[in-house]
């Protein structure tokens, strides 16, 4: 019995991470009760602006809205080592940790024979060409401690093998089976300085 | 050292009803990452279409696209009684049940001397304008049980004593101290049918 224009909106909203029903419903009513027009407009310009401008990075295939991003642009970052992650969520979480100074690269996924996913669906072949010049001397697997995200560091460490450098693996100062994005600051400084050799 | 495009949308989500920067981040990953360019757009334009289209039905004041709003022009329910909430997403809880035929007035708020929110901030005089025809034979006071609310309820209920009206409050199935939009179904059924004259 809700006015279309107000369930379309509940519809958008549900289904979101971590949105249900309720969530969904209290959101909408937030937009049409609380926010001005011109709130909710910029809100609206934001989501098709994000979408407009935000690309891969070329190089870490980041999220980015410069080419190329402004972690891999930053002549103050150690361009030595590359830190391999699942996810840009992870780039996020660890960059708050303001303890690490390297590059990232950004799989996009992990290895999962169950779901179908394999070496060529996620961006391996992208990491790989950024060894070939020699520069890079440390990749350290920050793929999460999972079956898909272990089974992921290994594969890759081996198909890195040939290459000059070292490949360490982001310490299980993570509890196993959880999620990289959801570890607190400690935990993440901790997994990055316990990194063992692989 | 998330791109501006990406920290712009974050911020936009961050602060809605339940949301924190945690989730607000997941959802815009959502959007950077799972949703099409035109789901994308569409969700925006869905944003600006209900606030524009999204006003108060000039009878009941709940949130509406038509005017007046669907339960106030339906032939079917019975105009007879009137729900009185405090909010949009109380009608909403109500009306999914199946239980409830009458009309309903949204409030917009409660009573509260402490936040300066006084009889003229809430929708109480567009509610006894409704009653001015003779035609409305109950009141139902389904204001919150918390202190507000029941305070609203009582304001009300003196304010209807000239009116040849019958003016009656949900009952207290609903756990005292919580919120009627999230009371389960049943709950909010045996509220409806034990209501008492107050």
């Amino acid at each position: 019995m809700h006015a279309t224009a107000i369930e379309n909106l509940i519809e958008k909203f549900e289904g979101l991470p971590g949105i249900g029903r309720r969530s969904a419903e209290r959101i909408a009513f937030h937009i049409l009760e609380r926010m001005s027009a011109d709130e909710a407009k910029s809100m609206a310009l934001c989501i098709t602006e994000a979408k407009e401008k935000i690309q891969f990075c070329p190089v870490c295939q980041n999220l980015t809205d410069t080419s190329p991003c402004k972690i891999c642009a930053s002549p103050k970052r150690d361009a030595s080592v590359i830190c391999v992650v699942e996810s840009p969520e992870d780039v996020s979480a660890i960059e708050s940790t303001n303890e690490y100074n390297g590059l990232y690269h950004v799989l996009h996924g992990a290895l999962s024979p169950m779901d179908g996913i394999t070496p060529d669906d996620i961006k391996i072949n992208e990491l790989l060409l950024r060894l070939a010049d020699g520069k890079v001397k440390e990749v350290i697997m920050a793929t999460n401690p999972t079956v898909n995200g272990t089974a992921t560091a290994v594969y890759i460490s081996k198909l890195l093998a040939p290459f000059d450098v070292k490949v360490t693996r982001i310490a299980h100062g993570i509890p196993v089976g959880s999620d990289i994005e959801y570890a607190d600051k400690i935990t993440l400084v901790k997994a990055l300085e316990g990194r063992q050799i692989m």
